[in-house]
């Protein structure tokens, strides 16, 4: 079931309206492989780092049970830098800084013990280097899930096409699966981007939840009404990272059980948002997603009475 | 099991990116009136009209079960009138037009035949007038809803909170829920909401369903994703209609009847949606919302592995 997660491994510095962070871990390929590892191990991790990169950080994700023989490092560059400020409304976010740094020369090469991956998850990342990760596996991947960003939508749209042909699920937000579509009905939007090629598309609603849509069927996850979001860093990516890693660690690719990878991968992403960057994802037990999950149980659940479903089947009958 | 619905009944112009209705019936109380007719009958209605009314809209109501005996007509004044243009998200919209005509002097008058009611709605009006209303019934309905809209909490605060004290069950939207209680997480919202007076808070999220709170629990219900949005007009209303008909027809005021009643507004509300004004919602068949309904109940439904349900059960054990 080897698990192969392709993205960046940054510093973040985060400001929201409940205070400041120093630099950071974070980064896709960080958030995601975190929260895959609750459910699979090891989880090869494949990207780029710099200099600065603190030995602290390398531990905490080999605890993790990832591997990162696919990490390169080069020697005299820095690593990925990204600073930002959220609003008030933590839905929304201004970039301070980008320094790409060791990402911007970025060549993945996919070391020998990564090429029998079964699963493969390309966060975000430009298209042209996930594509290069794709054609250097020699065996194609069982699932091939993408992560397609709004910057590659609108800076690189052809390339992003030939990538997206390529990929069997794309998990993407609602604003970027409209910006790809020009569809403003998600329903629509996620049939237009079937069209291009995935045959499963996940829309990311924030605290509104996710939608799940195949060529016949669609599912609504609920978002967890929370007391409060200390940061949203990471939480789109962890909910990927969840997504992949549950169904890494129980291969069946029916809608039933990718339903239940939306449920995980919801409920890690709930307790991302808890405390600054990592933190929180980074010390979960098995017992607090479990019974996170049952909330989500809970929340969702509801049933008809017997006479609405007896009238029903008649109906259908 | 009285129902008794108070709110506007009006004539609305309507202009949405797919075209231009002339003059139809419109108005809260129409629209939640019809919405529960289809639960229980008769849905006594309390409202006013001008001398324009056409015939043809009372008939309407009436073949719906709409009791019209405190519908007031005013002889020498119009009918309530509301324009209004939707931009190409039809998530928002510009009034045009607001002529208030005889609703600016309604003062309602309980007709003998309603002081029955065990299940009072409150549809938008000022909350004076809804007040009003309450204290002339002889005895407190075991259900009072109300719908408290963005005008009232601006405009007058002081006068909403005091019908708030009386009320059960608030429906609202998420952007007044807000703005209502100060709070940006729902969540919050919905229990500062609470501590105004009513036990029940259900937060109408459009296009992203609806959160029903108590003070121990919470649920929430998806929205159907549509391919097309055709006019958002009087959704809300149907979906108001929509559950304290139910609950009239159903008459259990538990937190897991209150989930069907939320299940079935909001099947009512995506047939609304459909056509303009109330054309769809009028000709509505027990089988087309019964089929709405199990499209929900698919929508919502996962289930965990059983080791999962068993994980969990050992560690709440």
């Amino acid at each position: 079931m080897s698990l192969v997660v392709v993205g960046s491994i940054a510093y973040d510095a985060i400001e929201t309206p409940f205070g400041k962070s120093d630099r950071i871990l974070g980064g896709a390929a960080m958030y995601i492989s975190l929260a895959a590892s609750y459910f699979v191990r090891p989880v090869k991790a494949l990207s780029v780092i710099g200099y600065d990169f603190l030995q602290k950080d390398l531990d905490l994700m080999t605890a993790h049970g990832v591997d990162l023989s696919g990490v390169e490092v080069i020697k005299d560059e820095k690593t990925f830098f990204w600073s930002g400020k959220y609003h008030n409304d933590m839905n929304t976010r201004d970039t301070l800084v980008t320094e790409l740094n060791v990402l911007g020369t970025f060549d993945p090469k996919v070391p020998e013990s990564y090429t029998d991956c079964r699963f493969l998850m390309l966060g975000n990342l430009s298209p042209d280097v996930q594509r290069k990760v794709i054609e250097q596996l020699p065996r194609r991947p069982e699932l091939v899930v993408l992560d397609p960003m709004n910057f590659w939508i609108n800076n690189t749209p052809d390339s992003l096409k030939e990538t997206l042909a390529l990929v069997d699920v794309v998990i993407i937000n609602d604003e970027e699966a409209r910006m790809l579509s020009g569809e403003y009905s998600l329903r629509r939007a996620a049939h237009k981007v079937m069209a291009m090629g995935p045959k499963i598309v996940v829309i990311k609603k924030g605290e509104h939840g996710a939608l799940l849509f195949n060529h016949e069927e669609m599912f609504s996850a609920p978002g967890l009404p929370l007391e409060e979001v200390f940061d949203p860093t990471g939480a789109g990516d962890t909910f990927a990272g969840g997504f992949i890693g549950y169904l890494s660690g129980n291969p069946d690719l029916s809608f039933q059980n990718m339903k239940r990878a939306i449920i995980y991968g919801s409920a890690l992403a709930s307790f991302c948002v808890e405390k600054f960057g990592p933190e929180r994802l980074s010390h979960l037990t098995y017992t607090e997603i479990q019974g996170r999950v049952n909330q989500f149980v809970r929340l969702a659940n509801f049933d008809l009475l017997s006479r609405e479903i007896r009238d029903y089947m008649d109906q259908s009958a």
